[in-house]
Formats: structure tokens, sequence, C-alpha cells
């Protein structure tokens, strides 16, 4: 089976209008009113406008505090009532300071209140004085919100190794709790921005056991966008009514099959972090276990809500001209597909060669040899889209014309069929372009 | 102990006029007489002019056969005597012809008496027919050189996916054959090359058990380079007396510390291999097993002309405008060294920010933190050079126009002291240019 899609896009058989079915990815506009079919609940799944305000008892804001110069630093999300919460956080050694902090915060429940973000600094490599800061920033929050310090998540993002302004972030959070609002969502998601282009936040609403559930989400990616998480910023809220224990379960799986299959550059970053909060002023079921009607059609929503965030992330790589989908087929299992699909995603030599237009195919084929799985050269087929490229036994018959079209479009399907088992993964990554490597040349200065 | 530099290259405490010593890159520029004492057998090691016609008893040939338009693409060597061959073969499940034949010849026998190459086409991907291209290369340079086909070795490397043009190349081989000389081998360098932009060869002369030995070589690189083989072509000529047992097993420990080092973008490819071919010519004591005096000077020997030729290939990887070593020391053990090493040569993020010259320690830190080794970030020092630019508990102090200084250079070195045991690990690289990502987006038209 196709482990990655998630399941409200798999009704290929009945797509709704305006949705994009096959191999081309489906990447959500923000467009309201884009019914899907869930073929697990049966329930219909709609994305709606806004973010992480759009459902029920969340409030936020962002503001400009004094990080950067002028543009949103400094982002609040604040739930009305005590919310279940569940992240996931870098895995990369160097952890900065708020990844820490929240490690500690999580340790000690799963019942929270409120998010502090600030963009512009990434509070990473700075020591005991980070460790001091992102307390500091909790504990501002906390005063301003009134709750307890235990209830505040914490999150940073930007340049590293160097110390917060403190001060002018504290003030900040003052001014940003004043300006919580249930209207706030995009305010938020402009306010964790570094590199980004455009603001990253969608929703859906769906059926949860009988109500009508929300839930709203918000990114920043941007470089250093890579496989296994520690790669991004990701908040989402909702007001379905989910314990601890299912709700880290479902983000553990949509994250799998979302922000762990895009790659923009293949580094990953010391400050990532994947934060949800269900405070279940939906009315909806309660849901305290792992599966049932209710849970199945919750984590199919939270999945579509993060494979939406991570294909904009993808859209929005550093320098990228095109969105490039990796559908690998035919593997001996889901894992050895991942695995190629993967080594595709990461080969400067295929990005480049997509940012070029150029049908190198073998440039694919090689990815996949060295990927470091079993399979069998003679039998793998490659096509762009549609258009057949490469066939068994190495037959190739395309037209240069009919490949140049197909590369010239903003969005490339690259199917690679193994024939040698059922197993398959998507990925999703851009193209590597002279853009990025002047973004990324100077980015500091 | 520091496992990756050549035992040639570690006597700072009595440098020769004109080393570098120290962090600096020491590149052989191909002046010769650049004496290098060997603190393992005491011998002295020379560079000297040529390629794999510097040893005695092999003559080479590089001539235009019609697979490119018109720059050189056919190589012949050819030894006068039987001669020991080694081999290392990429790890590439993707395997050209010419090297799933090699595998073949050198499962049968450990004697051989040439090798030809073609460039300008992989014979890559393409079937049964790429293998009968392949054999009727053997067996042409076979009739041509009056040899069993048992004795020849064959490479091909360019464009992947074409068939040969094999009338082109049998009767190119007639000419190339009759255009063999002990004066060729700077003729046959040429002819293995791609996009690489310099001819890249070398050679040393050495005592050897009391005789003056020569080894000589050639490479191609110039993009998809990346460690573990599976990477260019080199091949070796020397006229040392050593048995294809201990012959193979001192090109392993050569390739490991040198080819196996270096990395322009991270992909390998399906085509790479590395060869040795060893005929005794020197008239020195042959070497049977692999321990002794003469087999230890032959194995450093070895291992400084694959690490010239490896560095040739860095500084001319695609693009590359700053050749980069990256030295890790005080990893828990050499090969969690080696890992860091490798995460900082292929981070896209650190290859721009060199590119760019901005001295962003960070990311080299971030590339340490996801390499997955265990080291503790807050003991980690970082210097360019000989400035530092991170200490301990992230402590930072330089200033912006001492790096810029270091970083303007052409040569950087990237020293990174973990603090934390003995294992070192010296890896080189180059940065990531907009260049790099013109030369690949259209490599095929």
């Amino acid at each position: 089976m196709h482990e990655t899609e998630p399941a409200v896009m798999k009704t290929k058989s009945t797509p709704s209008v305006g949705e994009n079915v096959g191999t081309k990815p489906v990447i959500a506009s923000g467009a309201a009113g884009n019914a899907k079919q869930s073929p697990a609940s049966g329930a219909v799944l709609n994305e709606i406008p806004g973010g992480v305000t759009a459902p029920k008892g969340f409030r936020a804001s962002g503001i400009h505090c004094g990080v950067k110069k002028a543009k949103k630093d400094l982002a609040l999300i604040l739930s009305e009532t005590p919310a279940s919460a569940a992240t996931l956080l870098t895995t990369n050694k160097v952890q900065a300071a708020p990844v820490v902090l929240v490690r500690e915060q999580m340790a000690r429940s799963g019942v929270f209140r409120a998010i502090v973000v600030n963009s512009g600094n990434a509070n990473a490599c700075t020591g005991d004085r980070g460790m001091e800061d992102a307390r500091a920033m909790v504990a501002a929050t906390a005063a301003a919100l009134k709750c307890a310090p235990g209830e505040v998540l914490v999150s940073s993002t930007g340049v590293i190794g160097q110390y917060l302004p403190i001060q002018a972030i504290t003030s900040g959070i003052d001014t940003a709790a004043a300006a919580l609002s249930p209207a706030g969502g995009h305010a938020a998601a402009e306010a964790i921005m570094t590199t980004d282009t455009f603001v990253k936040e969608c929703a859906v609403e769906f059926d949860c056991g009988g109500a009508r559930t929300v839930i709203g989400g918000m990114a920043k990616g941007s470089g250093m966008i890579m496989p296994n998480m520690a790669t991004m910023l990701a908040f989402v809220t909702t007001d379905a009514a989910v314990a601890p224990g299912p709700l880290h379960v479902a983000l553990v799986r949509a994250t799998d099959r979302s922000f762990n299959r895009i790659s923009v550059d293949g580094d990953t970053s010391t400050n990532d972090m994947v934060a949800v909060l269900a405070n279940g002023a939906s009315g909806s079921a309660p849901v305290t276990e792992p599966k049932g009607p209710a849970y199945e059609s919750f984590a199919a929503a939270l999945e579509h809500v993060l494979t939406v965030l991570s294909k904009m992330i993808v859209r929005d790589g550093e320098g990228a001209t095109k969105f490039i989908e990796i559908n690998v087929t035919g593997a001996a299992d889901d894992a050895s597909a991942a695995r190629a699909a993967r080594a595709i995603a990461n080969s400067s030599l295929v990005k480049t060669a997509m940012n070029g237009e150029d049908a190198n195919w073998g440039r694919i084929l090689a990815a996949v040899g060295y990927s470091g799985i079993e399979f069998d050269p003679a039998k793998t087929e490659i096509a762009f889209g549609d258009l057949p490229i490469l066939r068994r036994n190495y037959l190739i018959e395309f037209s240069e014309a009919a490949a140049a079209r197909v590369l010239h479009e903003k969005e490339i399907a690259i199917n690679v069929r193994l024939n040698g088992g059922e197993g398959s993964a998507t990925f999703w990554t851009s193209d590597l372009s002279q853009e990025y490597v002047a973004i990324n040349a100077n980015y500091r200065t």
C-alpha cells in the first residue's frame, strides 16, 4: 500500500471539483470549501480559511517586539481552557535552549495553555544564559496570561549563537498578550517567519464522532528542510477532545508522513518543533485511545493539515523554482521505498537537473542505486508525470520535446517503479537553484 | 591518532622547503623534487613529474576516437610484462557494464597487462548490449596488444543510458595501441577527462626495500564526488613488485584515507573505479604480505599518490571556488570523527556559507549535531585555520574582519575540536557555488 498520502487524499475515484488527482501534487492553496471524502470514517473533510485561531477557544497574536528590525517577530497562541499537548522536537544533538526547556516541560505535564515563539534569533548555542532567557520567556508569558509557567511552551527560530534581546521580548510578550484575538492566527503565522516568502497556515473542518471539529495550523520553513523532523516549526491547534497519549500517537504518525517526507537542502536544524494543542471546545466525543472512528477521523485530518503545511514549506524552499513530488513504488517494502525516495529528494544532481529542466533520468536511477536498498536496475521504470522516460531493460523512448514540456512545468512528478514488490513512498522536494546558493552564501551578513 | 593523513605528511617537525605544514592543506602542485620524509620507513619520498608512465615498463596513449566531438576520449595503459592488479569498484547498485565486467575479470585472475578507458559515454544502463560492448572493448584491446582478453581491464565514464559507438572505439583502440609510448601518460590522463578542467596526474619515487621505485597515477573527477568510493576513476601504475593480495590491502587502506575522504556534491556514480597495476620492473624486493618495511614504504607512497589525486579532484569540483579541509579532532574515536567530518563536508549550508565567505559556525556545529555521533556541543571549539571562532561554552570571540580575511583565502581549514576523546579525521571538500548549479542544471544539453 501507499503509506504516505493521507487517507483523505486517496479518493481518486470521486474527486471533488477543483481537486487534483493522480500523480500530480495536491496542494491546498488556502481556498475554502474544497471538500475531500475520507474513506476511513466516511466523514467529509473541508479546508476552511484561517490557521491556529480557526478552532474554537483559541486566540493568537503576532507583533513586532524588536528582535528583527521592523517585521513581526513574536507570536502568542492561547487556549482559553487547558489543552492536551503533544510535541516532536529536533533530533539534532545540538539543541536550542527552548527545545531543552520544552522537553523538560513535556516530561512533567501533558496539559498546556499557551505557546510563545520569537523569530529572528534561535536562542541556540547560548549556554546557561540561553536557558535563563527561555525560562524568562515562559515566566513572562505565564504572568501576562495569568497561567502557570508549567502551562507554557516556548520556541525560537533565527540566527544561532546570539543572546536574545530578552528585555525587548518580555516587554513584547505583554503587548502580544494584550493583542490576543480570535482573529489573530494570521498575525501569529506572520510573526514566526524568517526567510519564508509567504505565510503558511491552513485549517480543516471535519466530523469527529458527530461534532463539527476544526484543526488549524501554522508553520515556518525555508532552508534547512530535510526528513527526520529536525527541520522547521509547526504549531497546530484543535478543538477536538483528544487526550495527550493518542494526541502524541497521531502527531508521530502524521509527522512521519508529512514533515519527515520533505527535503529542501538536506540539513537539519537545532530548533525544530512541532506542537499541537487540543482543547476539546468543539464538544466532540473525547478520544482517550489511539483507535476508533473519532480518533481515526482526527488523525486523518491532522495528517491532512501537516501535509498541506509540509508542501507549503517545500514550495517556499530557499530559491525553489519547482515543486517536485517523488513517488517510488514497487519496492520490497515501504521503508525501502522511502529510502530510495529520500536519496532522490536529497540528490544535488537530481535537483539541479530539475532546475535546468533536463530529463537526466540517469541521476535518478543512480540515486536509487546508492540509497542502499535492494532492487533490480534493469526492472526499474521512470516517468515524469505521465510521460514514460525509462522502461524495463533500460529501454529509453521519449522525445526531448515532450520531456521538456513536462519539465518546464512548475510542478513535476518523478515516478519511479521498481517492479520488485508492494512498497511505496512519496517525498516532496524542490529544485536546487543558483538563487538558493545566493541566499545561503550570505545569510548572516 | 590522526588516521587520515598519509604517514609521509606527518613530519611536521621537519618540513621540507616549500612544504605547507599545520592545518593548511598540503597540495601537490605537480612540482618535482618536493622531498618528504617518511617516518615509517625512514625513506625519502619525492614527487616527480609524470603520471602512469613514470614507473618503468609502462606505456600509455590517449587519442580521439569519436565518442566526443573533438577532444581525446580513449586511453590505453600497457604494462610490458604481466602485472599484479587490484581494483575497487563503485558501491552503487546500478553498475555500469565495464564495472560488471571488471568484477568478473578480477574474480578470475590477479594478473593483468592493460587498461582501456573511454570517456564521453559511461556505458551504464545499457543492458545486454552494454555488456557486449564492454567485452568488445576488451577483445579489441587484447587483439591489438597481443595479450589475452583475461588480461585487460576496461572502464568508461560519461553520459548514462546511451550505447557506445563501438565501431569508433574498437577502431580507436588500434590507433591507441599504435600510439603507445613511455611518454604517453599525460595524453592518457587527458583522454579520461569529462567536465574536469585540468589534467590530474602525479608520480612519486621512493625507496622500496633498497630499490628506487616509482608509483604514478591519473584520475578524473568533477561532480558526483562523495565519500565511500563510488565516485571517480583513478588508474595507478607502479614498478614495485607487490603480489595481488598485499596490493589489494594497500589499495583499500589508501583509498579509505583519500578518495573516501573527499566530497563535492554527495552523489555517487555508477562507474567509479580505482585500479592499480604493479609490474615489478624496478627490481625491488617482492612484497608478498601486507607487512614489513618494503610493504609499508609502498603503502605510504600509494597513499600519498591517491591523496594528491583526491585533492586535485576536490580542487576541480564543479564550480568550486574554494578548497576546504575539515579537521575533526577530540572525537570518541576515529570513526565518529569521520562521521562528523563527512556531515560537515556534505552540508549544502556549510558549503554555501564558505562560498559566501560567511563565518557561519552555527551551521558547522549543527552539521556535527545531526551527524549522529555522541559529543557535547558545549565543549566544542571551532577555528578557521588558526583563527578561533567558537570556544568552549559557546564563547564566541572573533572579529568579523579577521574571519573575513581567513575566509577570503582560496584554501580554508575548518578545525573542529570536540574535546571528548582521541579520535580524529580529515575530509576535503569544495564550496557550493552558483556556478555548480549552472553546470549541473544543463549537463546533458
